[in-house]
Formats: C-alpha cells, structure tokens, sequence
C-alpha cells in the first residue's frame, strides 16, 4: 500500500495525501505549477562572493585610521547568500519566504503573502519599502557591485509593512505602511512607522526599437524609533539614525558616509527623482536623492544651546551612471515595475557564443556634511569604471574599479587629516537559481 | 549526453543519477512521492506577521516601567518564520528537518527521524516533549493569536530526545526521555534531563455528527542543568528557571510572568489535565497545568535560612476557552494524536465564498505567587475575546482583543505599583505552505 | 487562464512561465533534471545527533577544571543540521548553496559555482580547502563520530577561495588559493590566505576484486590574518591561531588540544601524508600531519627575549584505524576524488535484512607540545573503538568508546594535575536526504 494509505484513517500529517496534480515542471529555476495555473511552487536563491583590494597610492593623504585603526588591505566575503520558497495558492495568493544568510548573520529578504487583484496587488510582510530605480532593482540586476552611494546610503531598508502597488503595462504606482527599525530585542522601544510612495511611468517606450525611458518620484516619511526616557521625566529617548555607505564594495568595511549616527532625530523625509533611458545597448540612469531630518530638542541628551546643536539636517545625493553591451544586449527595463529584468544574453557560452560584455562608467555622491556633531559630517564622490561578463543567463562575473574621495569634519581620518581618496579594485561572481 | 552519462565512470555526486521514478505531485504544500509510496519529499514552511498595540486607560494604574522602562506602545514581528524539508524514505523512516528563522535568531524546530511501526512511531532527534491538548497542537492551528498563559509559560520546549507515540485510531499515548536546556555554549554545564509522557482519549466521538470530545493527563520532570561549583567545595550552580508568559502577543514584549528567574531549583514536577467537548460549530476546550519546583538547600548562593529561602515552590493556571463557526466549520479535532488538525473550510473565497469566519473567547490564569524572592512574585488574568477569518486553507487572518490583570510583589511595575491592567490589541496573518 | 498567461504581458517574476521541461524525478533525494541533462536541481540536507557521557574511573587522575569548571558529565547536541539545494545550469554550471545550522549558529557549508570542464572543474565560492584523506571525506562517510584528532586539530577550515580540480578515472589532484579566517565583523583586520594543494592515485585498485589502496599528499601554506597596530608603530598584531581538538564527540565540550590560542603566528605550513588499502570487508587508513609555524618576533605582544618566546613551532600527529564489515560490504573509495563515497548496503532492513554492521578501531595521537608558552602545551592520545549500524543506505547509527590520554604543561587541568585520562562514551544519529 501506498504511504498515503497507510494510515489513511489517521490524517496523519507526514502521510498526507499526495494527490497526483498534473504538473509543469521547470528546472533551472525550480518551479512547478498545477496544469490549472492555480498553483505554483519554487524554490530559489543567489549567491554572490565578493574580493576587494583597496590601494591608497596618494602618499600625500592619509589612509591610517579610517576608523580606529587601519582598513583592511583586501578582503573577501559571501555579500549574498539567500534561499527561500516562492509560490502561488488558490490562484490569487502570492507569497515567498527568503532567508538571507549573509555575513554569518541571519536576516529575511521577501517573507510576504499577496492577494493579486486584476490590476494590483497587496502584500503583507517583510518586503522593501517602495522607494528610487535603484532600490527597487533587485541586487540580482543591479549594474555596478553595490548600488551608487546616495542610494546605498539614503534607502530604507526592508520592514514589515502593508502595500498596494498596480500591475498594469504602462505605469507603476505603489503606497505602503511600515513599522520600525532598530528594534531588535530592546522591548523598551516603540518601533517607529513610515509612510511610503512610489509612482513612475515611461514617457518613451518602444520595445521592438528596444527604446526605453523611465521618470519616476519617490517620497517616504519615516517617524524615528524611541523610548521614554523615565530618570529625565518625560522626554523621549530616540533611537540612533545610521545613513551609512562604504568604499563600493562590502569586502572592506570602509564607511566613508555615516561612520557616526545622528542622534535626537524624531522623523525624517526622504525623497528620490529618478530618471533613466535607454536605446539599444546603450542606456543612461540616474537620481537625485535628498533627506531632511528634524531632530526633537526636547529628547533626552538634546544639547538645548541652539547654536550648538541644530534642529535640523539634510543629507543629499545623486548618481549619473551609463552603460554599453558590446555585444549588443539591452538592458531589461519594466515600466509595470518601474525597476530592471534580467538582461537575456544573445549568444551564451552553453550555446557556443561569448556570453554579453558590458562596460560602465558611474559617478556619484553623497553629502552628510549637515550633521549635529560637527566633528563627524562626512561628504564623498565616488567614481566607478565596470565590466561585466555573463557568461549564461543567471551567471554574472563584474569587476569595478573605483576612486574615492572623502571628506570628514574635525573628527578626520586620523593624524588629522581630513581627505582621504583611494583606488579600489573589487570582483564579484554571482549566479541565481 | 546527459549529466548524469557525462561523469558516470567517476561517481560524481554533483553528476548522481537522477533514476526517473514514476511520481506523484503535489504544488501547493509541495509533495513528491514515489508511485509505491516507498519514498516521499516535501518542503515546508510557515509565516506568521504579528502586529500589537498597548492600550492603558486606566489612570489609576500605573503601567510605566513595566521593565527598567516603559514597554513599547505597538510592535511588528515576524513571530515565526519556518523553512523545512521532510519526507520518507525506504517505507518506514520517517524525517523532518525544519528551522525557525523568528526575531533574527534561528532555532531549530523538528529536526528529527522516526521508525514507523504498524501502530507507532519511534523518533530521535529535536521535536516536542508530549504535553497538554495546547501545547501539542501546531502553532498553524491555535485559535488564538498567542497559547494561553498558563500553556505558555509552564511549557516544555522543543528538546532533543528519544520518544515513542502510539499511531492508532482511537487514542494517543507516548513517553520520551529528553536532555536539557540552557546549555548553549556553556560548556561546563550538565544539561539536565527530562521524562515525559502524554495520553489522551475521546470519551465520545462521532465524525459524522461533527460531535467529539477529548480527555487527556501529561506530566513531565525535568531534572535541572547545573555546574559544580569548584571554589565552594562540592556543591552544584543550577541553572536559572525561566517559566514566562507575556500579554498574549509576542509583538510587545511585556513580561507578566516570568519576568524574574528562579534560582536553585534542582527539579520540577509539571502535569496537566485537558478536556475538550465540540459539537458541529460550536467548540469548548480547558486544561489545568501545575508545576512543582523542587530547590537544593545545599547549593551554591541558596540563602540557608529557611524562613528566607524557601525549598519548594508551585506554580498553577488554567484556561477556558470557547469557539464557534459563523460559516459551519467544524474544529479538526484528532483522536489519533490527541490535538487538533487544519480545519477545512466549507466556502472559500476562491470558490466564490466568504470563507471560514470564527468567534472566540477564553479566559486564563497563571500564578506563579510562590517565588523565593517574595519580591519577584506575579500572577495573571487575562481575558480574550477573538475574531478569526480563513479566506482559503492555509491562511488566516486574527483579531485578538485582550485585557491585562497582572500582579506582582513589593518589586512592582514601578512607582511603587502592584498592580497593572490594560487593553491589548492584536492582529495576526499567517499561511502555511 | 493560466497563472503564466494571467499576467504575462508582465514580465512579473511570481507568474515566470514555467514551461513544462520533460523531466526525470528522483525522490529519495529529492532531484529534478531535464532529459537533456542539461539542467539539475536538487535539495539536500543531513542531520546528526549526538549524545556523550564522560566518565574518569581513575582516582588518580584529576579530571575537575578541564577549563575553569568541570566539563559536563554527559551531553546532547545536534552537531550537524545542513539544509541547501544543488544543481547544474546550462550544462556545465555546477553550483551549491548549503547552510550549516549545528549549535544555533549559522555557518556556510558549500556555498559555490564550479565550471565543469571535460577532465576536471573550475570552482569559486566557500569551499573545503584540498586537504587529507580524512578532511576531504564528507562528514556523512567518515568511519567514526569524529575525524581523527590530529586531522581535526591541524586541518584547514572551509574558506572564500578559487580552486581547480581534476575529474578524471585514477588520480585526483587539486590547487586553490584561499582567503581567510578569523575576520567576522572586525574591520580593520586583513584577512589573509592560502595557498593549498593535493594529489592522490591508487597505487593497486581492482574495482571488481573489492581491493583498492591510496596514497596522497597535501601541502597548506597560510598567511595569517593581522591588523597594524598604530600605537606601536608599524607592528602587525596577528590574529590568534586555533588549532583544536576535543574528546572525539562535541556533545561534551572538553578541549584537549587547542585549548589556549597561539599569538604573534605570521604564517603556518601544514603537511599531510595519506595512505590506505582494503580488501573486501576489511580497510585500514592513516596519516601523518606536521604543522610548523612560523612567528614574528617584530609583532605586537612579541616578547622579545629569544630565550622567552620561540620563533617558530611544530606540532603534529598521525592516526591508524582500521574496519571491517561483519555483514560484507566495502568502503566506497573513490580514486577520481582521492575520497571515501557512500558505502552501499548489501541486505538493507527494507528489503528484509539486518543492515550493514562495521566494527572499527583507531589510535590517534597529536602533540602541540611545542608551544611559545610553556604552560601551554598539550598532547593528545586518543583510543577509539566504534560500531557502525547502516540499517538502509543514508541512514547510520554509530558507538564510540574512547580511552583519552592527555597531558599539559604547567597551566595543568586544575589542582596542579598534568595528566588527564577519562573514558568517554559517545552515540551518533546520523541521515542524509
């Protein structure tokens, strides 16, 4: 007799019944469906190993010290490892359930359920908030190793929340609500809650021309995390605001934007201008990004002298980056998404041919240098040259080559110095499954 | 030729060969079983987002400093985030592997394998000790948000351990001897044991009439984890005893039991008595815990005084709690294991219907008053009203209303208060797959 | 319509068409691979549960404060819960993504992309440094509980690396370069790396006569992980060197060797000399590691006082065991991996017989003597006995009995002891899917 008969009387969980679905299987991304469409189930990941070498070959500035002690000369890491279940149940209820491993830590990527509408979809859970082109692109897409610094630095994270966004062909419009940050195990601290938008369209869009453009608007209100502060009466003790990014790569931890927090910070608005185009192989993307911090000065440590401690701050940056597949390839922009595919590669390694080659230039920057310490306002420019070869669909080899230069306030890099500008060289091999 | 053709001389584990049985699938709780049932393999997983608001009215108590600080005024958390495989092999050994992803940490949930008998099943491995009708029942299919109090915080954990449990139709039995907690990394302690077993029948139970009833009795003891104390001779250092409930969510984390351990306890005695009666709809179920604590007068930091230190202790509860079907569903009570099973839902929304739409109410008590530190006693009330809605299998979404009666000794929630009461509101979504 | 045509115009990830490859299934094991054989996928796991006792019968010996408290007289831990998926992509991309969740940690098992080539792959990712016979033997095909100790003392970790390997019939030979240890989260410390290399061939291997022999070396350079320390001047501070080993279980904790770190280590290289042969039932494996490192007597800490602190080390160690097969069956030595396979079960319990029952012993011995700090030093003989229990394939029941016999220098394990023998008694769990 069949396991499913065998304790057929007891409902016995690990005998359930299999039932025999007719089924489409698919294998390189694992998925497989009910012939119904009704069902689906997949499994998937990525895996993503980074190197990084920085060089400093500028004897006239001073790298020692970046921190409170040298930067590491190169480095590697496992950036992103995620595993997770994905599916669909009783047609209209999409769901996954990402773990991602990275840094010997665990943290989740997606871990939501979505109720499909005819024209949208809302989803509960852990998922990112809806916020800039870059952001919203998977790191599975992104062109460069790490995102441009101002969106590296400025971007929500992923929270739990609530979100309606469409699905329609031509426009993507998303708002969302989400709970806190910084929470992790403190049970004194009220969580804190955004508020978030997100709506882009494509002003040019020809997809047999492979003609793309992209104007979209991000706003996003974020309440800071606290507890009561009860020795000081009522004031409100607020939760430490990190905007941090780093050399352009994980590999070495060089925290070039938000090496220090801000402190008393009760909300802040963040904001993107997003802007993209694209012909052929050719394309060109890029935002501008400003966020606006008010701090409470009636919160606990707030200095109370207004000259020494200011009420206010903002943070702005922007990024230009461009992109060219020697080999012909264009780069997979969705207007129903207002973000990027995967790149389908014209002639793979499997199929005899060389993969896609793509060269990219970028710059950007990231201005913090409005903070309520003096000592630690901290500006950056960041320049980055890159090649990436897919060898396959999935596969991504990229190498970045990247000038940094910094600038701190009094605090400084050590010896009091306060520039500090360096080569890096940094390699990633990522494939997703 | 094919992958598993290629490096077929060398064994090449990558390159094994794939065998093509004749399989049955299922997608949604995804399911693969050979056609003679000899084999099975699935992967599964749940996820619960909990969302709870504190509410106190009540001006005259005071529920500041419930901790060293306020407690939070809402929270969002993923309570639990589970991603297994499990399956069958060769017949008759049965297997799970699951973890626990819940607050950034990861525990393991069942990781065990089990030899199938024709009547039972002999398990190795981490699973659940065998106590009370609530704590046996899988958290996919607790009525409320959170099990009551006096379940909650008396409870065995998940264990490693040896169990046998009987796999008939009328009732259940098992016995298990299990090792011990609190010995993370700790490496010089002796990390307690415990034995346990379960049994439980249905006085009256007639499937077709939707008519069933449950009476049942666990008792478990548990040996304390200790380690020798050197510098005071030969006397053991227990382990500290955590027995906790908080305000029937995990979302905000206050501690009305078990906020203070008990210290010197060298072991404890925990029973319950179940019950259970449900007719069509309509449903009531109740059990009794009481725990016996048993400390070493002669152990390390035992006060010696046996006016200040007392060599006993217990703690008790119960609950009651009632439901009922809007929609007509039956609770899937099962005798086989003496617990509770997915109910089925008779109209889902995918089906044209509304779903299943419960009403729930319980009451629950817990009082662990008789601490050794007369300081650090407590004790709890907590009444429920709850309002669940089941769109399809698989998913629900909970309301949980809550008010809060807790007490505690001349430590108090501060100010000098004894006393602390308020409202709680709750949300849960949860599926499973 | 189905979930692929319902928003297909979309692009959207969750409704990816799912294409209905021609596929062969595989349960047991769960795997999935295109006719073609061009595309894999799989889940794979293990999970090993162990128990210890520690007994000292010897009144003469001291076996309080093996640490700073006595160990634990018995313990349960499950030492290794694995959980990923595997796969081949395009042909020729073979790829895993395993995680290691043993001790509430999590750590990377496999986490890598191999290009396969017609006589050997290509493979980048975290991997097994090349390294012994004993190390390269999967965790789930090693003869006892544990490797034997000098292997497991002296052995190189899993790293982030590049590695070539061969893939062809009689002989294995392996060269990678890796990075680095001791790195989690410290940002200012340089990594450092490796270089490591293996070649092994099967002097006499006659598949058909069940006679097979090995012979193997391995080579290991490592540049040890440092920071500059900036106070000192230019001086490196060295990450501490962990060599260590345990009682041959991990359910009790007691280090044996390695229980104190070596300082100011600037690089270590490690040999191992490997050998075996079985004929039949019958096989016996053993090896000889040395280890000599080298120290920087410019470093931070260094003394200075040649006659104080030692320049360089050696410690080493070799082990013999041998096995037989009660019930006839042969150890899957793999010439084309310089490696022990799955052993096949002759007359498993499903198909109506006993299992396959191994009997074993081995003597093991590793001395870090030499160390730069004379109150240090430890050395390690190890007696095991074992009995091995198959009752199908993939599933194994193992005993261990073991006389330890360990020594110290003046640090001594408490009460001024040196010497430290115990008997200790330990069980495995084990299955794979």
């Amino acid at each position: 007799d069949t396991g499913a008969q065998r304790f057929a009387g007891l409902d016995y969980e690990p005998m359930m019944d299999v039932s025999d679905d007719p089924v489409r299987t698919r294998v390189n991304k694992f998925r497989v469906e009910t012939e119904d469409g009704k069902h689906r189930f997949g499994i998937r990941g990525r895996l993503m190993t980074d190197y990084a070498f920085v060089q400093d070959p500028f004897t006239s500035t001073d790298d020692e010290d970046a921190d409170d002690g040298d930067l590491a000369r190169y480095g590697t890491i496992i950036r992103r490892a995620r595993l997770g279940a994905l599916g669909v149940m009783y047609d209209n209820w999409e769901w996954q359930l990402e773990v991602d491993f990275r840094d010997d830590e665990v943290r989740f990527a997606n871990a939501y359920m979505a109720y499909l509408f005819d024209n949208g979809r809302l989803a509960v859970g852990h998922f990112k908030e809806p916020f800039s082109l870059e952001s919203s692109t998977s790191s599975r897409r992104i062109s460069f190793i790490e995102r441009a610094a101002p969106v590296d630095a400025y971007r929500p994270s992923r929270q739990i929340g609530l979100m309606y966004e469409t699905l329609v062909p031509d426009y993507y419009a998303a708002i969302g609500a989400f709970g806190g940050d910084g929470v992790a195990r403190d049970r004194d601290v009220t969580e804190g809650y955004s508020l978030a938008a997100r709506a882009s369209f494509a002003p040019v869009f020809d997809a047999e021309q492979d003609l793309w453009s992209h104007l979209g608007v991000s706003a996003n209100y974020r309440a800071n995390a606290y507890e009561w502060d009860r020795s000081g009466g009522d004031q409100k003790e607020y939760e430490s605001v990190r905007m941090r990014t780093r050399l352009g790569t994980r590999a070495v931890d060089g925290r070039m934007i938000g090496e220090n927090d801000m402190e008393n910070v009760k909300d802040f608005t963040t904001v993107a201008l997003e802007g993209g185009f694209g012909v052929g192989p050719f394309s060109v993307q890029g935002e501008y990004i400003r966020q606006d911090l008010n701090r409470d000065s009636n919160s606990d440590g707030f200095d109370g002298e207004p000259g020494d401690d200011v009420t206010s701050m903002t943070s702005e940056g922007y990024y230009v980056q461009t992109s060219y597949f020697l080999t012909g390839e264009t780069r997979n922009y969705r207007p129903f998404s207002g973000d990027f595919g995967a790149t389908r590669i014209q002639s793979p390694l499997s199929a005899g041919g060389r993969g896609a080659w793509e060269v990219l230039a970028r710059f950007a920057t990231a201005d913090s240098y409005e903070h309520h310490n003096r000592e630690d306002r901290q500006k950056l420019d960041h320049y980055t040259l890159g090649l990436n070869w897919y060898p396959e669909d999935d596969i991504v080899l990229k190498l970045n080559v990247m000038y940094v230069d910094a600038q701190r306030g009094e605090d400084g890099f050590g010896d009091g110095r306060k520039d500090w500008d360096s080569m890096v060289y940094a390699a990633r091999f990522q494939f997703e499954f």
